[in-house]
């Protein structure tokens, strides 16, 4: 027997083994447990099995392979080839029979568990396993004599042909399965879903015939200021649509406490939340959805990630405990719903809503879901992870204990409680360097590649003209007024004779700097006030006051890598984000940015199933500290108003920038009483 | 050791052994297996594990007790006696410790799988195992250093305390969980349903402290004509009250088929009758917590049974498939949802529903309910069992096998298309004997318990008046006509001339009885007509066939017992069953009614959760017969239309009644061509 079988080799993955001569591809790939996909059984239909053949001699593999390894093209392949077209070389998995050794090349876009290529620097790869896939299924018709019901019947095809137990389904899908059936003259496509909090398999949706679209899936990161979602094909990962809205709740208070406070202060406060958030996510899902032009009913999957706050509001839960110790969450663990239970009525009724755990009532799934982009419990060297935003969500660790923490550092860093600040707009400074000698800073607006003391950078500024400084632009502004010797170590600004330029100017008993005067074109006149250096400090100080509380938790004074997380950490430099002291020392090269992390979680919760189990498991073992009942909290953060720090060396910085040793205590500073300089 | 222990010995259980004095008789209950309850996890709070020791000999058991084997009444009983009282002799399972040999009854009202006592003949006995209950727990308080959820901290209570694990909650009781807790300081009682559809349990309820009321369910036969409703106690079984309405869909159409075809005609006409019949339960549900003066929000659970149509109705799926061949249903498998997904208002919207499954597309989860009822699959001898309502369900089978059909009586057996028909109300003829020689009726009316000619009828009726005849009032006049001689075995009313009285009036070319002419009191003159026997004919023929085509299917031609199930059922004599010919001949005696069996299995599925695995097994194991295309079953139903019938013979019948043997063909008859005489 084994003499006459036939020999096959799949690549990429090197599976082999012996079949007999005849054998359809696809049979074989199953047989030997080679991912190789099929959305109709094998029945030539979807396509999706497509393989290359190799002909010739395999010396690697020591098989050679004769040009009728495998048999003529059938009639199904025939009429595929006519209808669609199939690229040339490739063969219908499902149709193609084996007739002698062989070696089958699977495509990417044949397998299941394809791998996903992420743009971002720190990429961990995502490997496609969603929860929601397509079935395509012929349906025993009833018999009277043998009555059963049509849901039963499908369920024993979807057994029969996919091996798939345990299929439930809402009563919605009961109520189109027998018209959608005879339709299909009982053939269907179902999408099935089965995520981890349910063994059981659920139908979210079933069309006549087979159906030839695709699933999709939304990554939602709601956060307390903006909510992005980025539309995701279920079948490859690939990133169709992103769109952003500002979170609606902003009217009810800028901060997350703000919004507590409004639930505890207002009766029904929370409801009102609830609602405003949940309508605005719908209005991203459709517009998202028109974006890419797909229909939002086949969007079936959703994964949030948010902070404890928004959780419970996206929940419709009252987040009054999590304003006052201690800080307890109605729930913690990860949690999967139907959209209808969240109101989210632009998607498809039936789709699953997976939310990732929370790690504390500080630190929410947003956290989670960085430590599952970023990995820190896998990490060899000691990263710091941290995303910044109105709160930074802090981690700490490698692959032996990893800790988290959150630190309140208000929404300076986002450009808000800055005189001049405003949101990540065209129009926006989000770059800035002063010249050390001449003081002058030149600068580029959103919008706009020229720096602003390149030729036609007025032209091409003119329609948005230039509005302000975003949260990027800030924390370079500042820094470089340190670099630049404008600012001193306690961040006091330097008056125009101190510092020997007139664009500093008096305001009231402090300076400012001016950074450009739009009079001329009847735009505002731009400036950093000692407040918003403040506010700086404040925000800068609580960040780093959390990683060193973190790191003292571990005993460790210093970090091997530094990875900068939030939407905004992709805009910040390694080198000014250590001038200000954001973060602990560490060598510059090894200060890199992860884009927005957290969005990143959200689509690997939403590709890969078997992620959503590893975050429950870390997030389960990793160690919280709370930030608010620390006493060496308060100790770290008033050491960490300095710039970069009062106390803590910053060796790796000194490498690459010398800060001038200045001092502008005139004495008439009120903030004298706070300051402590270094050295 | 053992020596030291105390032997213990539960009766009725008759359970027993040793276990260290000083154990708590509670604990030793459950050590030993004993059905003893708890809901406070013997914290002297529920009282309801008390026990009654016995003390002195015990020779049966081979043991003396001692006046100080249990510990004396600690502060827990004292102050429970003092606040509550505590009925002589009794103790606190939770609180007695078992200090010496002793035997401890357990009365029923402690026990949790009590026995529940049914009013009804062939009653089968309820076993209490409902699916819902309440726990009693202290949950841990959070902590800032081992952050988790509230619901996560209720879980590992219910976990250590109860060892219930795999605990869920819907986001209602996860948004109402925080404020709970802190209002009960970290104490609370939990409703619980562990259903046989979900390996989960569920929080339907959370109380703050110790909640002192009671767990409530419905069990809702959801007929075509009228709603019934049983308000059951989840603790003891005990009906608290009952309630029935009429079915408002009956203005889409009266019976099945019609309102299929309103679903067929009108597009949406589906979602109209949805909507009025689970209005109608929500306005049932409200009345029944009315009467029974409880909140119907304690109303957590709820089983229905009803006919395929009903039950495609009540879920919102539209009929038209179960209105032509091959009648096929959406989905038959008994189905498991929360209140509000079936709108049901009125009640818990956690509420868990539970509808039992369907036999066949003719065959609804009310003829399942009458299975588990009566339990065919039981017994030793053949039963035959008849649910008689606008549709008759049939099943007849042993503990070998049990078939079951669906005959269309259509809705004369209920007083509907009978000329003086009426639906059963004060007023309506439901008795009724005719003299064999004067031809003269006497009746009672329903709301009054004399006959019509004793002393006192007229003034007792005269509020109701007499308003027509119901449908037990027909069978019984049709049958008391047959045995008077009114009516000849083909179903010919003779005329005055042939039957020798006046009472017999011509009708056009047929004659008609008059039973009473209310003319003098402003009332109907209420007769029964020669179509009226003719819609009772088609009735029963069609009833007896069914019964035939099952009995041809096993290959016998006698059953040894009947039972007449349906709340009609239980109205009509068995005697005049069968002068009718309505059922196969049988010994009287052995012809019994079996009340609203469907009714009952619904009750028994409400207090049982193994019951409804029981008829899950047993439904698929039930061998359907298809009546419309069958063509014995046209035979069967031409000769089962003479009174009582054209061929078969009724021994047993005859054995108590002889049928006079008379013939009014006049040939003036148009109905000659159809009639068939007994030989």
């Amino acid at each position: 027997m084994a003499e006459q079988d036939a020999l096959v080799i799949f690549t990429p993955s090197g599976k082999r083994g012996r079949v007999p001569r005849g054998t359809p591809v696809l049979t074989a790939a199953r047989q030997l447990g080679v991912d190789l996909d099929s959305v109709c059984g094998g029945r030539g239909i979807c396509s999706k099995c497509q393989v290359t053949p190799g002909y010739g001699e395999f010396p690697k593999h020591g098989v050679h392979v004769a040009a009728d390894a495998l048999s003529e093209w059938n009639q199904v392949e025939e009429r595929y080839d006519r209808v669609r077209g199939l690229a040339k070389g490739r063969r219908l998995g499902c149709q193609a029979r084996i007739m002698g050794d062989v070696v089958i090349d699977v495509p990417p876009e044949s397998q299941v568990h394809k791998q996903v290529v992420r743009k971002e620097a720190t990429a961990r790869a995502i490997v496609m396993d969603p929860a929601s896939r397509l079935y395509y299924v012929e349906v025993a018709e009833p018999d009277m004599h043998e009555p059963s019901g049509d849901f039963e019947r499908l369920k024993a095809a979807l057994k029969e042909q996919w091996q798939v137990a345990d299929v439930e389904a809402d009563l919605d899908i009961l109520r189109k399965l027998q018209p959608t059936l005879r339709k299909g003259e009982w053939k269907v496509t179902v999408a099935l879903n089965k995520g981890n909090h349910d063994a059981r398999a659920r139908v979210l949706e079933v069309w006549p015939g087979f159906f030839e679209g695709r699933l999709y899936g939304l990554a939602i990161d709601l956060g307390s200021t903006t909510i992005a979602a980025h539309l995701c094909d279920l079948r490859n990962g690939q990133v169709l649509a992103s769109a952003g809205v500002m979170n609606p709740q902003i009217r009810f208070g800028e901060d997350l406490m703000s919004r507590v406070s409004y639930a505890m202060m207002n009766p029904g406060g929370d409801v009102e939340m609830t609602r405003a958030v949940r309508g605005a996510i719908n209005d991203l899902a459709k517009e998202i959805a028109k974006d890419a032009g797909i229909d939002p009913q086949l969007i079936v999957e959703t994964t949030f990630v948010c902070n404890p706050v928004m959780h419970h509001l996206l929940l419709g839960i009252d987040p009054v405990e999590l304003g006052q110790a201690p800080f307890a969450l109605a729930v913690s663990e990860s949690l999967a719903f139907d959209a209808s239970e969240l109101e989210l009525s632009a998607i498809n009724s039936d789709a699953r809503v997976y939310i990732l755990p929370c790690i504390a009532g500080h630190v929410g799934a947003d956290c989670a879901a960085v430590a599952l982009a970023e990995e820190p419990h896998k990490s060899e060297d000691m990263v710091l992870i941290v995303d910044v935003g109105t709160n930074a969500e802090i981690l700490l660790g490698n692959k032996d204990k990893v800790l988290a923490c959150s630190s309140p550092t208000g929404p300076a860093f986002e450009g808000a409680q800055i005189s001049s600040g405003q949101r990540a707009a065209p129009g926006a400074i989000e770059r800035l360097q002063i010249d050390p000698e001449t003081k002058a800073p030149r600068f580029k607006v959103i919008g706009c590649d020229l720096w602003s003391d390149e030729a036609g950078f007025a032209e091409a500024t003119a329609a948005t003209g230039i509005t302000g400084i975003c949260g990027s632009g800030i924390i370079e502004a500042v820094a470089e007024m340190r670099a630049a010797g404008i600012v001193d170590p306690s961040g006091l600004i330097g008056s125009a004779e101190q510092v020997g330029s007139p664009r500093l100017v008096a305001e009231g008993r402090t300076h400012a700097y001016l950074i450009h005067d739009g009079a001329a074109e009847g735009g505002p006149r731009i400036t950093v006030t000692q407040g918003d250096i403040r506010a700086i400090q404040l925000a800068k100080s609580a960040l780093y006051a959390g990683a060193r509380l973190l790191m003292d938790e571990l005993g460790i004074d210093k970090v091997d890598r530094v990875v900068l997380a939030g939407a905004f950490g992709a805009h910040i430099s390694a080198k000014h984000a250590m001038i200000l002291g954001m973060i602990p020392d560490a060598p510059l090269e090894n200060v890199i940015s992860a884009g927005n992390a957290a969005g990143t979680g959200a689509r690997i919760a939403l590709c890969n199933v078997a992620a959503r189990e590893e975050i429950e498991a870390v997030v389960g073992r990793i160690h919280k500290v709370e930030t608010a009942i620390e006493p060496r909290f308060q100790e770290h953060f008033v050491n960490a108003n300095a710039l970069p720090h009062a106390v803590d060396a910053f060796p790796e910085l000194g490498k690459v920038v010398t800060l001038p040793d200045v001092s502008f205590n005139s004495g008439g500073d009120r903030d004298r009483g706070r300051r402590r300089r270094r050295g």
